[in-house]
């Protein structure tokens, strides 16, 4: 793609807007590797700011998204996707010919839409999305090895500048990631997939298991090792965050959610005409998935669910 | 429910009626913890039989369930859901008067349907649930520990003998597990939201992903760590047991999609008219419901959704 070196020299001044689980990661992977000469972070909240200067993964902290933005020659949004477009407002203004603008969010196609209008030309805008997270949110949360072994998915607008897409490649590959371009619109079909309609449906069974009359929420909970529990790991995700993520990625998880609902209905069926035969054939069938996401290193072939009692 | 002591002695000879996961692992657990004398066992497959001797968790295995069954005071069947009938009506006649016989099935109300007829008298059935797994199948994936810290549901008839019960209790608390007593009908229910419908959506929504135009299979691969790969987990367990499952446990299962759906049908709603405060609404009420889940001991609070790489 470019005939730049594999890896650029480091950030002279790294901007993190949003310093939850994403953005304290990110500093503390950039201390680590050098990536960046000063990190200045700015938080919504005071306790946050506070926090994050006691634990340490920030040079600094401001009171504003444009004192950070100011001078920053990487600036990186790191905060819910509805979010976006304000912040772009505040920061336009600060920044200084050259910068590097991207973001961390699930859904892409909704960030160029908000960043562009408030962009001063010479900004490059490159969305980025590193496929990495845990249930746990805040500034407490963030390690530097979350991103290891992840995939990161950019997705520049024509026009972007290929130097700079080059530049914030090295930067996302010094972290511990692959890296990987596509279009915003390809990302937010892929992702509606494989994390925003499983995510939904998360969240969903784990809302009607507790409205139940008949079963007491304490059952759910004492018998969850059943399957159950699975989902509540990921249905623990920040909640503004994902109504973001759902309300900015409208059409591509609307039309997942046809296709896994009309694949229920059908599965619905088998069950009810005691079709023991098609059940089987897709049970088979998604084994082989799984098999592929273990080979392909997005997952360790452990025995007991995410349990580690027998190990511990 | 009974002024017996809490431990009584093991068992002189335990059967085993399928030596798969669930099967093996008893077996280990059983001689880590002295529960039976002598341990035998039967698996329809030869191969199956050769490696439970060469892995040594039996003491002998034999060609029929009828020859392991005899002279045995406990029999556990540790087949899928569907084989019951058929073993039960090949051992029955083998049985001795005194016989405890339990299963280890995740349906219940089926077991009593499908063992009762078949049952000498003297004999005392007290079907088992005992709620631990892991995707993993076969004589291979046994260990002794996969008990220990789950619960274990009994679903007695009502006409079962309490010592029998007791006894039983005994040796699944031996084994490590916490034991609870239900009716079958309930069991079916609790374990229907909990256990059987979020796999059957798991099985679903990988067959949705695999069976799409616009994203590729590797892609649903590469980026599964989006949330994908906790639904790969259960959706790689064996499939003739769940298929047996939902055969056997229909009306629940039904009920229990019927909400699920209903469920997801409003949240749709919501995502297509923007309603973002219904989605946070739910998004934070799931929450809780892993806070409980995580200090009732059924879980760690593992902070990378089952990853380890970063403490490897």
């Amino acid at each position: 793609m470019s005939t730049l070196p594999a890896f650029n020299p480091p950030f002279e001044r790294m901007a993190l807007i949003g310093l939850g689980l994403i953005g304290s990661s990110l500093a503390w992977a950039a201390r680590r590797y050098g990536l960046a000469r000063t990190i200045v972070g700015h938080a919504r909240s005071e306790a946050t700011r506070a926090r994050a200067v006691e634990l340490g993964f920030v040079d600094a902290v401001m009171p504003t998204a444009h004192a950070v933005a100011a001078n920053a020659d990487l600036v990186v949004l790191c905060v819910p996707v509805g979010a976006n477009a304000a912040i772009a407002a505040e920061i336009g203004p600060a920044l200084a010919p050259g910068a590097i603008v991207t973001d961390v969010g699930s859904v892409k196609g909704a960030v160029l839409r908000d960043l562009l209008p408030h962009m001063p030309p010479g900004v490059h805008i490159v969305p980025s999305h590193p496929i990495a997270g845990t249930e746990h949110s805040g500034p407490d949360a963030g390690f530097a090895e979350l991103f290891v072994n992840r995939w990161c998915v950019l997705t520049p607008p024509e026009s972007a500048d290929p130097a700079a897409v080059e530049r914030l490649t090295s930067f996302w590959r010094a972290c511990g990631m692959s890296v990987e371009l596509m279009t915003a619109e390809h990302h937010d079909l892929v992702l509606a997939i494989t994390s925003h309609v499983p995510h939904l449906i998360a969240y969903n069974i784990v809302g009607t298991a507790a409205d139940l009359e008949a079963v007491t929420r304490s059952e759910v909970v004492k018998y969850a090792a059943g399957g159950f529990r699975d989902f509540t790991r990921i249905a623990a995700s920040d909640p503004v965050m994902w109504r973001d993520v759902f309300l900015n990625n409208r059409d591509a998880v609307l039309e997942m959610l046809g296709r896994f609902v009309e694949d229920l209905t059908a599965l619905q069926r088998s069950i009810r005409w005691g079709d023991g035969a098609a059940l089987e054939a897709l049970f088979v069938r998604t084994r082989a998935i799984r098999r592929g996401i273990i080979e392909a290193g997005q997952e360790t072939d452990a025995a007991d669910f995410g349990r580690r009692d027998h190990e511990t």
